[in-house]
């Protein structure tokens, strides 16, 4: 329990804190807050000193006349506006229903294929919490230490390890609960994940082509290696918060990808 | 770490234990392993005594001799397959992406407006770990026991308290981190999400129909203590699995509902 | 123009008048008018001679007290209620984007492979007015009576010929100015088409699968023979027609098919 | 019949002409052929005199090497590319669909309300072929004009009557088939569409937003003037058509309008 003071003091924005900085829906920034810095926008400009002991939640005034909010990230904020997120294909919607899908949770023992710079790494390990574990295999050396930043600027470092391997052949674990797998040849993969995996463990795969979804189900015919197979593709369709005129913005992103979920079972 | 005969014997399906039999993407289902009963489909029958020994992951012929997987369930699979569901109008699909949004993990403490049979209380408590906490308010004292049911044989009771009350005046918890609400009138609850989360914590709000949603954003509006609307709508997709004929199913959940994000600040 | 009385009479429902006999939107149906025959529904019944003499857009009362609007049917709700109709595949939404993306209209020559119950056939033949015409190929001759007999019922017959032969080899028009394909392997027909049709005029195909999809693409970038090639899905949400409770239906028709448009081009 | 000498000269692009030069998907543009002139392109040049005499269907070739080919427009190509254009909220998919339920073809007499540039106005004339006529109203004066150019480019000056008033109270026409209406505040039009429809025809509305639909049909309900009322929504996805990596294009237009289906009867 804190104390009323505490609480107080644990309101204020502080040296070093990262704030989301709302202007509006489509001005949101991500800044860490520097003494005698300043936020430039389209909007006007606001000093970081101005925002240093608001409260959170508390709006400041910009130099035009626009008010901002300060709000305290959240870790979708955080995960968000990663700083080194290069173009992810794959978009919280479809992240947020492959873990529901996958069933994880706290505790769980993960393998991921495909680590770019650790946006789905990110969510998994926020999703098994301090007990699970993440277990990630990326070829290209280039990306492995981006997601390692990602990863420690999150705090969730202690439950992931990066190797540098391929994960069509160089996984060592085994007895794991779920497999996600964010390559362009899932389809290689799967005899790594009878190995890796507990017997009937849910795999998830993200692919964004239909003639990938086509060679995966195929290799599982195949391989006659899984059941329960399933294929979704999630819309999502975001409307303008406008209660005198709502309607789904026009421009829209139409297609991220698609999901594939199957479990692992003797052969 | 588990010794080779311990690993064993944990592969082996158990009295008490839930298996997932999995005959085909139509006939899935969770069975409770008892000695001497004997599982009934239009597919054939199969004595749990020959599911008894077999691994997890294993088939066994049914009486026609069709095969039957045996899936260890996730807890996706024990939450689609609560005795005590009632037809849901909040799909995993609307919670999974409103889990996300909020930002929620391992040790948060949150409020849930609407308990009903505790489907959405349930994922909730799994996603904020056994460090975290998930209140909840339900008037309708009929579902309060059913859902505390579903939470026990989920093993989730820790993390949850459910209070026979009324969201939109009894709350006495502070300092929570987010809010959900599945509600028929959410616009008359916002009140007491200013007094029980942190200063720019995220609610989420789900609702069936637009005029729900212009109410709300209406009121938001009216009462100035938001920012940073968001109003999304998740529309899932589900193809069938034939690799020589990949096509999404004819027939499907076009609509469940809509979801609305928004951060509590000061008025 | 109409003298009144003319007027008058003519709003007048008579013996052998197709009537579109509408309760609320699960049940509409058309009924051809017979003195002294009665409709039955699970709403009541009504006699003929209780309609005859009504005007167009006036309601009758069932003997359950419901009552029921006698609508004059349109060309769609003529077609979409014809008697020897098995389930088609393809669907009103799509041909209405089928005959739009081709820009036929009044005068049009039109080519069409794979008639089945003559659907697509009587939408194309209705479009193209009296001076236009539809040629035919359907190998399957028992579908062929069937769909003489819906166009002879829909007013349409003079306007269309119907073929049996076989789309990918037997075709003898030419200087078409559109081709519309509903049939398996639409691949097999492009060395036809480029024969029967002008040259850049549009070709429209329908069909199920991804699959086939990717075949029709592929066999025209092999045979060179076509340019502007699009691929369209077309997803129709039904809303309830609520005004207080606005909403998407629930259960919706998810998928139909995907329509491939291109041009014949020389090669 | 054509004889042959007639038919290869009606194949040859002549001074004049409008041709529809495509060089990829995202570069299509229609062109009006004058000796002497060049098309210019981010992908190279072509001169008009280059076009002259190549046959529809045929390439040329830009100065950079890239390939350009020579199509002959159909309507909706020449409609897609009106020059007097304003962006339109009403988009073909809608209109196709739009037209296909009301059932309206060659002959039918149609009423327009808010003819804007004329693009619906166009489509609605050209579904009624030469027999049929369509009766437009528009208050804004500076879009009258504009509309009467688009409908004289098209050749649809005759089948077309534009009056300037107010849909709302300025109707003289009676006994017309359907009626079409994309006006702001279309609720307040009903009045206009009994008196000038025959009984039971069909009314088709298109507006942008949720609270219009609502709008609308709850004076529907009002009013006690319709039946057989229907709600859409149509969604387009197109997909890039490449047969080795076949998905749905990643931006797409997300939201246009929504399509209320109705029909006049007695109060």
């Amino acid at each position: 329990m804190l104390s009323d003071e505490e609480r107080l003091q644990s309101r204020a924005v502080k040296e070093g804190d990262y704030i989301l900085l709302y202007i509006d829906n489509k001005r949101r920034r991500l800044v860490k807050i520097r003494k005698g810095a300043v936020v430039n926008s389209d909007k006007g400009v606001v000093k970081h000193d101005d925002i240093i002991r608001k409260n959170w939640g508390e709006s400041v005034t910009l130099s035009t006349g626009a008010k901002a909010y300060i709000l305290k990230p959240t870790f979708y904020d955080l995960l968000m506006n990663l700083p080194k997120r290069i173009t992810q294909v794959i978009y919280p919607k479809d992240i947020a229903l492959m873990i529901m899908l996958s069933g994880i949770g706290s505790g769980s023992k993960v393998l991921e294929g495909g680590v770019g710079t650790g946006f789905l790494t990110a969510a998994l390990a926020y999703s098994v919490g301090p007990e699970g574990h993440v277990y990630c295999y990326e070829i290209r050396k280039e990306f492995v230490n981006v997601a390692k930043q990602n990863l420690r600027l999150l705090g969730l470092s202690d439950r992931v390890t990066i190797k540098i391997g391929d994960i069509r052949k160089d996984v060592t674990e085994t007895e794991l609960d779920a497999a996600f797998l964010d390559v362009p040849d899932p389809w290689n993969a799967l005899g790594s994940l009878s190995k890796a995996l507990k017997p009937s463990s849910p795999v998830l795969i993200f692919v964004p082509t239909v003639n990938q979804v086509i060679k995966v189900v195929k290799a599982l015919e195949e391989h006659r290696i899984s059941a329960d197979v399933h294929i979704y593709e999630s819309i999502l369709r975001e409307y303008q918060p406008k209660p005198e005129a709502l309607r789904p913005y026009t421009l829209t992103i139409g297609h991220t990808g698609y999901i594939i979920f199957f479990r692992i079972i003797k052969a």
